[in-house]
């Protein structure tokens, strides 16, 4: 099978930090043959990391370039819909980060582009990736705990001046939902959703706490999956403190970490695997095997997008996540 | 200062295990003159535990008979009103276990007649007596976490046909909201709004799992204090697990448990009280000494179960607390 030519549009965080290492270790499957950046010293600086892909000054003379099969988009949120329009237009698979769109109104047309495309697109959740959540869903779906009961997840990402994020000009002033909320909150969604299944509704309060994040940056939420569990999520961006992932069922608890689950009192070592790797492979196996975009798939992270935007929406009031899609 | 004479009516757990062990370390203050219980064989039992009180076999005669100043009320919750009421009209004052009674609407009615009354009523709520909640309150009102954001209370009773509260028929069949909910929430309503003032409003969803236990037996809520901290209060009467008690805040964390609080990482020991002799003193200040009485409030005992209340009727939907009040 020939490798993907990949053309990388954007050179932000993500791009250099999180799918560049991921790619070098895919060079069977990609070749990154081209690449474009708003700012052009970033595209050049990062061609060099690859091997000298050329460089384009604009992403349309890229996409008519002739020398990309597929565009990994690494964008501002609020640019994916048009960028991944224009991909479309010219034949050209695309790989784009989380979330899919600013909002869930916007993030439909997303869904609707690829529906009508034979093209394929992908949004890159790396949390459906994550072996510690697929062995939760393992362990939940076997019965190991019961019936499951109440998940609450307690996040305290503790962001301060020192983290690069906080100072990504489209992160200061957000156009995309509840700011970090929904930037951080879709893996949560997605992990979520992936272990338990669908959310049926939500209740919610959101908050902007911390002067140093743009947007909103507290959020605590209770809502009740379709399988009758009870969730409570509560993140804050700004404040510092351990992170409780907890399941807990009629019949015992797991505790989730990244390394292993802890099922009642026996510790379950759970395999490092990098995940924007692995979904790198899953886009390849979609994009030149045939393989279902169940992974990747725009109306999956269309739910995850939902279910934080009833949040933000929510206002202590009751939103089921279904009356947004 | 003379003793007040107290009839005890109703003799069941709470009775026995609970407000006998704290009037014996007060027989300064106290002397148990009179005992009527719907069993007979439970009012023999316990006056014979007590040195010989007259045994009456009606409330009525009990209050009639002149011996006692002062009932104390430990009896189902369905009968609080009434039994309240009669005490009132023969001038004798009350103490009486919590809840204030089934619900909000009769649990009115004891604030109105209370306040109609020269006579004390006295709502038994032990947990305004723990030193752990005080102290807690005391840390957060001097900002050793800054200002509060979150308050996350997670409680597994764990209670199993060998808990002796299951098998009482008034739990059995319960009239109060809620069923357990209500008959413990009241507590931890009580504790909440301690340390951290009043609940604006709520939105919760209340399950009945177990069944074994009467009525609801798990909650799951968030809400919002007025100062702005948000709070999320879970408890399954019937699952097993570890409680955590702990407020978050924009400088640091507390962590909540009888015996200690932890400030970060600081561990504070709290003085270890009897909060059952705690509340008798505090009512025979009340009584004897012309205190105020705001531990032992109706209203604020109506508060505790307003709180509840409104979780009950929530389902999911945001309810302001006032709006039962």
């Amino acid at each position: 099978m020939r490798k993907i030519r990949l053309g990388v549009v954007g050179c932000g965080i993500a791009a250099r930090e999180l799918h560049l290492p991921a790619l070098k270790n895919l060079s069977h499957l990609f070749e990154i043959t081209a690449v474009t950046s708003r700012t052009k010293s970033h595209a050049e600086e990062f061609a060099k990391m690859v091997g000298n892909p050329v460089v384009f000054d604009r992403y349309e003379e890229l996409l008519d370039s002739g020398l990309v099969d597929a565009v990994d988009l690494t964008l501002p949120v609020e640019l994916n819909l048009s960028f991944i329009e224009k991909a479309l237009q010219k034949g050209v698979h695309v790989i784009c980060e989380k979330p899919i769109s600013t909002d869930v109104e916007t993030g439909k047309k997303v869904v609707e582009l690829s529906k009508k495309s034979e093209k394929t697109v992908y949004i890159a959740e790396n949390f459906r990736h994550v072996p510690a959540f697929w062995k939760a869903k393992e362990l939940v779906e076997s019965g190991a705990i019961g019936d499951p009961v109440f998940m609450g997840w307690q996040i305290w990402v503790g962001m301060d001046e020192n983290n690069k994020y906080v100072h990504t000009d489209w992160r200061k002033k957000p156009k995309h939902v509840g700011g970090f909320l929904s930037d951080g909150g879709v893996h949560h969604a997605a992990a979520m959703r992936l272990i338990l299944g669908e959310i049926e509704w939500v209740s919610a309060v959101a908050k902007d706490l911390s002067p140093l994040l743009g947007g909103m940056d507290f959020l605590s939420s209770i809502f009740e999956f379709e399988n009758g569990t009870v969730g409570n999520y509560t993140i804050s961006y700004s404040l510092k403190g351990n992170e409780r992932f907890e399941i807990t069922g009629t019949k015992g608890k797991i505790s989730i970490s990244w390394d292993k689950i802890v099922l009642n009192e026996e510790e379950m070592k759970v395999p490092q695997e990098n995940s924007y790797q692995k979904e790198f492979e899953d886009f390849y196996q979609v994009v030149a095997e045939g393989k279902p975009n169940d992974l990747g798939s725009p109306v999956q992270a269309l739910k995850d997008l939902a279910f934080i935007e009833a949040c933000v929406r929510s206002a202590g009031n009751k939103v089921f996540v279904s009356s947004l899609l």
